[in-house]
This record gives C-alpha cells, structure tokens and sequence, in this order.
C-alpha cells in the first residue's frame, strides 16, 4: 500500500486525478491507473495527471528543473498530450504552491508547453504547431466544395480527400495535425445534436490515418463561435477534447475564412482558440474539485 | 462556500460521498447533492451518505443517539434505504471512530437496521421483513407454472399475475416486496448475457406497480447460488441493488425451494442473503476507497 495525496479536478468536463511526485517514486503500473480512475471501485477520471521534475523523466532531454506532465489514460495508457489536462495540471501546481504563477512552462510528451492563469479565471496554453491539410468540406453543410489551403502545411497530413463514415453517414472531412490525427467534419446547421456517436466510425482512405483518428463533428453559428462534438480515438464521444477543439477552430479558419479568434462549445462547456501566432492557444476553465488521500494498493485486481 | 471532510466508498460498486454531520448542520440542497455527485464535475457517486444524529431527525421518534443514515440519490431526492449504502455507512462510521463495532444499529428511513463488521472483512445488514407475492414464473426458464407460497405474505403485494416486457420480450414476474416494490423475472439458463436493459421496461397489469418497480432478472445457477441484473426504477441497469439481491433471493426460494443461504451475484460483484428469520440479511463488501475535503458552493449551477 501506498497513500498518494491527490487532487481532483476538471477542465470542460474532462477530469483528472493529480497527484506530485517530484522525486519519481511513484511508478504505477496500468492497473493501478485503472484502479485510480474507475469511476464506482476508485476516484474516477479519464485520465491521471502526475507531476514529476523533469530531471527524472528519462524521455526529456530539455531543462531538468521544468515540472513534466506525466498523463496517463484512464486505460493506464501513456498519452503525449491533453490540452484540457496541461490547464487543469498548471491550476494544480500553483494552487499547490509547486510552481508560480501567473506564467509558468510544463514539460509534455509533446514538448514545452507555456501557460498563463489569467486575470479572469481562465487558464491560457499553448498548443503548438497546427496544420491543415487536404479533404473536401461543405461550406454551408450541404454542398460539397475543395479546400484550397496551399500555406498551412497541407504537406504535413494525407494528401487527398478523406470521407468520414459515422451512424451510416459518409461526410467528407478535414484532415488537421495538432501533433495527433483529427478530422474535422462540417455538418449541416443544426444537424449536430441528431448524430449518432456510439458507433465507431470509419475512413476512406485507410492510410490516411493509420493509427487511428479523432473526429470532430462541428456545426458553425457565426465566423467565431462553432458547436462541436468529438469522437475521440479509442474512446468515443468525450465532453471534450482540447486538441479537438484546437482543430476544430483550424479547420474553420483554413476553410471558412474564419477570424483568429474562435469561440468553440463543447458538450463539456466552452472554450476560445487563439490561431495566427505560431502556435495555437486554448483558453477555458480549469477547476480543482477536491482534494485528499487514496491508497493505491500494490497489488490491484479490479478491472 | 462550506468545506465538507468526506469519504468515497463503495459497495459491489453502489458507491457513495460519505460525510458526518453530527449535529445536523449540513443541509445540503439538490442543487448541491447533485454537483458532488456529478462524475466528471463534482467527486462522483451513485448518491450521498450523511451521517447524523437521529435526535437532529424530525422524522426520526426511535432512540435519538442513534446514528441516522441520511441516503440522497445522486438527483439530490431522498431515498428510504440502500442495502449497499448501509454497509458502506456503518465501515465509515467505525472507520471514522464516530461508532464501536463491530455490531451497531443504524436508524433509516426505513427503521432501525442493524449491521456486523465480520471478521471475515465483509458486512452483515438486516434488511427488514421480506414478503413474496403473486406471479407466475418459469423454473427451468422454458415453461410457466404458478407460484403457490401462500405461507409468505401473498396478501402484501398486488395479486394476480405480473408479467414484464422489456427489449421486446415479455416475461412472467415474480412480486417481491422488500420495504420497496420488486419484480423478479427468471430467465433460462445462459440468457442473462445477451439481455437487452437499456429500454424502459413495462408491465401488466400497470396497477401492480403503480409508483414504479425495480425489476430484476435471475438465472439460477444452482439451488444456493443466482445470477442477477437489475433496471432499477428512475436509473435504469445498475452494477447491483441491495434489495434486489434481496428480492432475487426470496423469489428463489420461494419459487424453488432453495435453502436459506443464496449467493447472489451482481455485476459489481457478488453477495450472500439469509433468508429464515423474521429480517433478511444481507452480507457483502464495503469498502471505503478515498478520503478528502471539497468545498460545497453555496450556490451551485452545474447540472
């Protein structure tokens, strides 16, 4: 038994249990992440969220004294990014006295990321390099017309068009890089609520995304301000999904015109991307619910 | 805002925000159970646990030193009682010093219960007086043949047949009636699986049932040992339902002749229910997973 003090805590509705570990002592293995994170027989969360010193993170070789975000699935997989997590993370390690604030960087599987507690609450990160690449979209969610986004790293991503097919529906999508695979898919206005996420949905052509892909459905109310829903890879319709929302706004930009400021609504709340600087920035809430002690035995059986 | 010392437990994964309120104090709105419930926003529960003083009970005119079990469901109404609950509550109370065990009396909604800590880690509860009513069943899962136990409080429940519908199927339902209304329904051997529960079950005549009925679906393993699922009236399919285990049970052996003793399996796990005396009781895990603090908005608006 070990007795891990942690926090719990939530960014849009995508929740995480915290907890430090600046010395690396604390390896769980996948059953104790699923332990951890089960929602009746532990805490509950989608994912875990530990934050060790860089120094003892093998993987990083940037600056040791940087806090890593070591972000773990609810499954006990290891995940490169969650731009829901990283607010909710850095809300945590100044609440926590770990770090100060208001602007601090974090360590990510992804990189360095820069974030800011903002004067209103909010928690503003970057998410790095974003690029749109090729598909077919319609503009008005009935027509069918080609993206023409030669400058923003079409290159980066499948070229051609890619179809997603979901609930018997086959759409045409956005391919986006925001360091993982997405598809972003313009439905018709007010189609959004009618769809049917609980299958698994398919793509043609396979080889666009062979390790699999995040789609986001995304319905537009006005040149800054869409409605998204997202299927995420591997786990299915999520409250939210920051690199989702990040795409989301991209692919509206890259195809619609769309100002640099985006206000994009998810299931789990509502959240702003900021496009036109290098890197995209997500801005939302991120709150610590509670706080306590939990023991994670060393031993764990529950499934 | 209000910080509340809380526990997070659970039984065969029917799991619970414990806290103690001993003089009474914490009034919490539905607005407020509902925001500690919530899964990804709050901490994340089935329902509350409050732990008070009986004498702080207006409904209460037993024994006012008694400790009160205060169960609201995670909709923020009130609940009479919870078989699962009262396990967890009394391993809290004497986890948390604030009761001796290893046997004490519980006062609830539904009367004094009185509950062991065994020695064999698991948890003993009574659970009032059971009666088994009308209804015709299936023994071996093919054929109907009519219940006759006019010995068990027949007159209790509505009479006359109860049948069930629900995936498109209709069964015949045993009624039980354990302090809240049951229906048991056998299924043939190996059927349990492949059920469909996701659909708001019927049945006829309405008048059976007219507040609604937990109606559980029972595949007989052996003569003291079952396999149940549960819907469960206003929620739908839960992981386990301490009356139900109890309503399962009584059918059994009212239908079949089967000893005292029955194991009842759940999906959150299984449990053992001694029929024979005047109070069923019921036997199974508690287990007290987290302890913390979380701060109760005066006014809270997340749904």
């Amino acid at each position: 038994m070990r007795e891990i003090q942690f926090a719990k805590g939530h960014g849009t509705l995508n929740d995480f249990v915290l907890f430090a570990d600046p010395d690396g002592q604390v390896q769980l293995s996948d059953a104790q992440v699923r332990a951890l994170c089960h929602r009746r027989s532990g805490i509950g969360a989608d994912g875990t969220l530990r934050a060790v010193r860089a120094s003892h993170v093998p993987e990083w070789d940037g600056d040791p004294d940087r806090w890593f975000m070591d972000y773990r699935n609810a499954d006990g997989s290891v995940a490169e990014m969650c731009g829901n997590g990283l607010r909710v993370f850095v809300r945590y390690l100044v609440e926590q006295g770990l770090a100060e604030g208001p602007t601090l960087q974090v360590a990510t599987r992804a990189g360095l990321r820069r974030a800011t507690l903002r004067d209103d609450g909010l928690v503003e990160v970057t998410m790095g390099a974003v690029h749109v690449g090729g598909g077919v979209h319609p503009p008005d969610g009935r027509g069918l017309e080609r993206a023409e986004q030669p400058g923003v790293g079409r290159e980066s991503v499948a070229a051609g068009d890619v179809m997603v097919t979901v609930g018997g529906q086959t759409r045409a999508a956005t391919a986006v890089d925001v360091g993982n695979p997405h598809a972003v898919v313009f439905v018709a206005p007010g189609a959004l609520d009618s769809l049917d996420l609980t299958a698994q949905p398919t793509w043609e052509p396979w080889a666009a995304f062979p390790r699999g892909v995040n789609i986001e459905f995304v319905d537009v109310l006005a040149p800054d301000h869409v409605r998204m829903r997202v299927h995420e890879r591997g786990v299915g319709e999520t409250c939210s999904c920051g690199t989702g929302v990040v795409a989301s706004a991209a692919a509206h930009q890259a195809c619609h015109g769309a100002p640099d400021d985006i206000r994009v609504d998810v299931p789990g709340g509502s959240l702003t991307v900021h496009l036109g600087g290098e890197e995209a920035i997500l801005i939302g809430p991120a709150v610590i619910v509670a706080h306590g002690t939990v023991d994670v035995a060393e031993e764990v059986s529950v499934e």
